[in-house]
């Protein structure tokens, strides 16, 4: 059996943070006063869709780290021509770019992360970059003890060193901290890296029953909450 | 006149924590039941003495960047001889060398920065680890926005990297950052990086009467404590 983890690092798009609705909400705040009408969660999709793409670029040595606020913005340029959506202004697209700062939590999170951080310590370990997760902390209460994830490694997830930087970061071993996501994927990898792992159900992160109820991978928890994680963890 | 700043970076060691005390009372307590007797205070000020020449092996590229902690514990094993200390257990000097992760806030500290958080982004910009820095955070109750500084920089101030890349990590100029420090020459190489600068008075942090009570440069704000400064900054 594994001992209880020390510290939890977390995915947080799509594991903490609806990105989808939020993305959908944020991009018609901007784009429609300017004249433009698109399927706004569509729109999310697709902009989202250049997502694995954009990092693999980094993680497979072709262009050296840079933010992930970099690459969200290489990926607006390239979604907006299919949209037709042409004209903007610098700035706008520059607000716009920042609307992944500006994601809500889905609601079990401030409740549940202020429960889990009586007893252990807590970090992103995501590929946004640190004043992404800032900002996302801010806006939905979360405490964190330190943000960790890829602009500390310098790559990312799933390359292992990203994974391992941070527990490296907290000075603790791989098997004394747990990784907590609603990917099966990310969960995979960070257990080759040696660290414990819980999925969380976000059943609905692309959309009404698109998410993974449940772990594809065996995990150390299975939960339908941060909440539901706080209680099997004794916390 | 500049302009109110976005952040506020913190030095540590002397600014927030009162490591002299702190670092003599936590040897006290490691080595006196082992039955070494010696005058701690001057032990932690001989280990902290070293403090300097151990990061400039780092600064002057003679050794590989490494966390505080590693140099900490080098500069322990070069003064422990120096008292005449020995046949000290492995396990017992990793957790005396850990007593720079136990130092104590100075009093207007919690309340300080509690209202400093309200209105800015707070980060220490410290040469110690992230770990030690989670550490103080958790003790003394301090919730910082991310843990910024050396780690994250690869090297220690005063070198302009640490700095830069503290402001850059928040996605701010030098200019709308703020470096809080009780060390005029710290605040000397911030400015120079392009950062504002506000002095704290820690006139006691080498012992009574023997730290700066003032800045002996030109700076921002002169503050007596985080509360002095939040209300000269409005906040």
């Amino acid at each position: 059996m594994s001992t209880q983890p020390k510290a939890l690092l977390f995915d947080v798009f799509g594991t903490l943070v609806d990105w989808r609705t939020s993305i959908a909400r944020e991009s018609e705040q901007v784009l429609k006063p300017l004249g433009v009408a698109v399927d706004w969660l569509a729109f999310a999709d697709a902009w989202r869709g250049e997502y694995q793409g954009a990092m693999d670029q980094v993680r497979d040595g072709h262009i050296p780290f840079c933010k992930l606020d970099i690459l969200h913005r290489r990926n607006l340029d390239r979604i907006l021509p299919r949209y037709n959506i042409s004209g903007i202004a610098e700035n706008a697209l520059q607000y716009l770019n920042l609307a992944w700062h500006r994601l809500d939590a889905w609601p079990d999170v401030a409740p549940g992360m202020a429960r889990l951080r009586r007893r252990l310590l807590l970090a992103p370990c995501s590929n946004g970059n640190i004043s992404l997760m800032v900002d996302l902390a801010r806006r939905n209460g979360i405490h964190w003890d330190a943000i960790l994830g890829s602009e500390i490694a310098g790559d990312y997830k799933p390359k292992p060193r990203v994974y391992l930087a941070s527990c490296a970061a907290f000075d603790l071993a791989p098997g004394e901290c747990m990784m907590v996501a609603a990917h099966s994927k990310d969960l995979q990898h960070a257990a080759a890296c040696g660290l414990q792992t819980a999925h969380i159900a976000r059943p609905n992160e692309h959309g009404p029953g698109k998410g993974e109820p449940a772990p594809k991978i065996p995990v150390n928890y299975t939960a339908s909450s941060l909440e539901h994680l706080a209680e099997q963890l004794g916390v």
